[in-house]
């Protein structure tokens, strides 16, 4: 479930030792998408992060951004910590959780509690000092033959997990469909237009306006779409037929 | 429920009129992270974009990319062709699903037949000409503050959420629990180093057995980190001990 907005103000997105400045912008950008606006950097390799034109209408949270020297400064205030991780079968010292899960935990503490979400440099990932400051790791369900993510993709994958909205699943925003009405009108006027161009007589059908029926059915109409195919075959049937009458005229 | 592979390799990723090469090696990056290996770049901006430094790990896969020069061609071969968009208020043209239902009726074609799955340039998204190619739309959840987001950002969340395994969410890579007998050995040399210590002579506790017994319980100790604390408390009481007889024999 979505979390009401106050809840996502808990989390803290923590970008620890990141190296290249347009990957803390695309962060930014991510965060103003999906709707946190709480960004702290630990120890950026490149000081002039905060002008990243990479942060697309998220300059104002860039520029909010807390600079902290030490990840225990930027965890301090968080009732819990949790690192990101591609690595998986080494020797675990944590806890290693799959997004999935894990972003249900951070969730339901959020309801309650501050929490860090730890993002380790494009290199090397979070430091075995930095991983020691979480409570458990989480990972990204990545293939065996390329886990590593781009550290903006893998931001933006972890806040679409927080703010996705498994009961809005089902949620279409609906395009009105055809009512029988119009199905039926669609299915007189293809019969009558049939019959006129004379394709009747040349290919006679058994059951005609049975079969045409539910041939007009299958086509799964919305509304207003209807109303354009019932437009398009009355006008070919009144030219069909002044047509047949100018022939009728011209012939008499 | 996570396809097999050979469903994944069903998805055509579509890029339709890319600006930025960078882009289109990040989309590569992420389709290579999730096991999406064929991708196809209608009329790129840029001519030079298989050499794109940012499609890490996912080179073979952007030199494999097929070049399309329509949007027609791209997608000829594809049982469904769903497009992507920010926008969705305005006029719609077509259904327009979020993310996380779209992306369960992609998989469920992806059973039988291919699926091109479009994404527009980076300053106008798919033009209507585009669009007009695609049974339904598709867009990600994001806030109405900040809609849009970066393409390759947004092309790793649409797959991170076909590959998103609902049913594996409560799977966690469990650290084995201590056991009821470390945590008693735990709690007794505790209480022998507490009596040793003379804590218990300054702070006498009422029902301090089962005092300690409970804090220790609460502590919810790896079992690893059992070994560990009675390795601390033994040792520090070994030193006490040894301590209080030296003193005892210096007195002596």
């Amino acid at each position: 479930m979505k979390p009401a907005s106050n809840e996502f103000d808990r989390l803290r997105v923590v970008l620890v030792a990141a190296r290249n400045p347009l990957n803390i912008g695309a962060a930014a950008r991510a965060m103003s998408n999906f709707g946190f606006p709480h960004l702290r950097v630990v120890n950026p390799y490149d000081a002039g992060f905060r002008e990243a034109r990479s942060a697309v209408g998220a300059s104002a949270l860039l520029a909010s951004a807390e600079k902290c020297k030490t990840v225990a400064e930027a965890v301090a205030d968080c009732t819990l910590v949790v690192g990101t991780t591609a690595v998986r079968h080494r020797e675990l010292q944590h806890q290693l959780r799959r997004l999935e899960y894990g972003a249900r935990l951070i969730r339901k503490q959020l309801g309650s509690g501050r929490v860090a979400l730890l993002f380790g440099s494009e290199k090397f990932g979070l430091s075995n000092a930095a991983l020691s400051h979480c409570h458990w790791l989480m990972r990204i369900p990545t293939c065996d033959g390329n886990i590593s993510m781009n550290l903006g993709q893998a931001v933006a994958v972890c806040l679409y997990e927080l703010i996705r909205d498994g009961k809005a699943a089902r949620q279409t925003e609906k395009v009105k469909s055809a009512t029988a009405a119009e199905y039926e009108r669609i299915t007189t006027t293809l019969l009558e237009t049939m019959r006129t161009s004379g394709y009747l007589d040349r290919r006679p059908i058994a059951d005609v306006e049975e079969r045409m029926r539910r041939l007009v059915r299958r086509l799964n109409l919305p509304a207003r779409d209807a109303v354009v195919w019932l437009g398009i075959l009355r006008q070919i049937l009144w030219k069909l037929r002044s047509e047949k009458r100018r022939g009728t005229g011209a012939a008499g």
